[in-house]
């Protein structure tokens, strides 16, 4: 590989390495988490995405109701994967070509709306502007819930400590399997899909749900006597990359069990059902770090939750932060997720 | 004028009435304001800008550090329309195309940084991805200050009335001659100008500042016993836009006084004078509607300020929300600022 050069494209540079620049013009650990805690406040917790035509949503598999709903959706996941129990709010930037129809507008904020209306919180206001390209940027608004001695409650990714297990808080791969059917993938063969299987994968994809829900079973099923340390993020990226990133942040190591890989078990027979699981992402679920006591006892309560791995040590040797456990054909883990700035430059129009 | 069709496009729609459409899906009375109240908290400012290359910035005549401190200003600027002394950080929705070098988002994070860190306010976090069209979503979140006996200090472009005198916290229309002298217009002619009012016109359209100053004298300057009522808005659309703006949302009529008009006196003698200081657009001042007594003591303490008009009573017959004082020539009045559809409907790519 090249030398990067002195002045790179971001195309060289790549999401993540251009975050990592990013971060150095904010406070240190501002650019770890989901999202950003306010430290004036300390339960107040913001975060920001920004969705772009044919890069995060496209007409051709999302109606413009699906592309507000999800950009939202997104968005409160975010503030889940937090720790939040509910979203306060959204603002949104909407930038869009001049002959955009008012309908596609009115059936992306109907779909915000109806968002909101379902997880909490309201439209607390925007802007908007004529631009190229159709570009949703949504910034969510969230409090941190507080325990009984009044301190908040945070979920952070740099948290995990070795000998923690890993939940995930449901099956991942539906949504990449609900993209495929959109797409009229030619890789998916319907005639091994039951139709209330379909069902469900598309509307994984087209209406993800942020898992609030999961976050109050977390406060509920703390062990007495245990405090709050509550490693995690949500799996927008993939469960790969999700657990890779609590590994990152908290100096360990992340081991997926590959006997217990949280696929559904009505798409178990795909030949791509553990790809998807490992990689698909935008299934938007938790996958949490928490001691073992901790991680049963939410396992036992929340229903589709399962334990799927561990955080171990750190490998001194190869100081690689993802590993396998029971794999009978380790994946190369050079594979973490989506990189938004190296697919544009390969498809950039 | 043509009927308008059942699913107009944007650019047919125009700015404001894609804006009105669009609060429909917000609590009422939530998109009225420069910035969003969060009700839950009483306190909490957030406002969202978006801006658009070709549209809101320009390679030609800002530098990527100017285009960083500009997109950062001009959001703080609506907090401090919305009462708040300073801010506590923005997130930034970054959307550019793959083949952008990293030197230019750098100057834009250090103009973001360097914004900050003389008005108060972090980077708290933000998103980026791959595009068509360089595009800034910055959303920023300020608090307001509480009075003595706790409650919150709200500047609203609602809470104007009839007999209010109109303050500008400082001259107007130095921006619009700073940006024509950028564009090199031909229109501009300097042999009339001085070098620091050269100097002084591009500096207030590169670097322009948020009057978080003028908010903290506002405090300072009512009079002993009178209740908190202040209205206000920046003028970011311009000086007419502004005293309209507040006009509308108070249900009064605005009248500017066109003896007082805040021009500077440097550029009192340019033909363009009087049209840039109404409709330039950009000082980002403050247009602050208050009782006599309080407008009066402010602009005696706040350097630059002055009054500039007041507000009457709506006129029943026209409903026309702004008119003139002293005018001999008066302006037609359904010129009010800038329209960013319409504008873009004439000059799209």
């Amino acid at each position: 590989m090249a030398a990067a050069p002195e002045d790179p494209s971001l195309a060289e540079l790549g999401e993540w390495q251009l975050i990592e620049r990013l971060a150095s013009f904010a406070p240190k650990g501002q650019f770890i988490d989901d999202a950003a805690l306010l430290s004036a406040t300390g339960t107040l917790v913001v975060d920001t995405d920004v969705l772009v035509e044919g890069v995060h949503f496209s007409g051709a598999t999302a109606g413009a109701f699906d592309v507000g709903w999800r950009a939202a959706a997104a968005n409160l996941s975010d503030l889940a994967a937090m720790g939040c129990r509910e979203a306060q709010g959204i603002t949104v930037g909407l930038v869009s070509p001049g002959e955009t129809r008012w309908s596609w507008v009115e059936g992306v904020y109907s779909g915000f709306q109806a968002c909101l209306e379902r997880y909490g919180g309201v439209l607390l206001g925007g802007d908007c502007s004529a631009g190229m390209q159709r570009v949703l940027a949504v910034t969510a608004l969230g409090r941190l819930p507080s325990g009984r001695t009044g301190q908040a409650l945070p979920i952070r990714r740099q948290d995990g400590r070795p000998g923690d297990l890993l939940v995930s808080s449901g099956a991942h791969g539906l949504s990449a399997l609900g993209l495929a059917l959109l797409q009229g993938s030619a890789e998916v063969d319907r005639s091994l899909l039951a139709q209330p299987l379909i069902e469900r994968a598309i509307a994984r994809h087209q209406r993800p749900s942020p898992r609030f829900d999961a976050v109050q079973q977390l406060e509920g099923s703390r062990p007495a006597g245990m405090s709050w340390r509550a490693a995690g993020t949500d799996s927008s990226d993939g469960l790969v990359a999700a657990a890779t990133a609590i590994a990152r942040a908290s100096g360990c190591r992340a081991v997926l069990d590959q006997q217990h890989l949280p696929i559904d078990p009505a798409m178990a027979h795909l030949p791509q059902a553990q790809e998807w699981c490992l990689y698909g992402g935008e299934d938007f679920e938790l996958v949490l770090a928490l001691e073992a006591s901790w991680a049963s006892a939410l396992v036992a309560v929340l229903a589709g939750s399962s334990l799927i791995g561990r955080l171990e040590k750190a490998d001194s040797t190869t100081r690689e932060p993802f590993g396998w456990l029971h794999a009978d054909h380790p994946k190369a883990s050079g594979r973490e997720g989506y990189q938004h700035y190296k697919h544009c430059a390969a498809n950039a129009p």
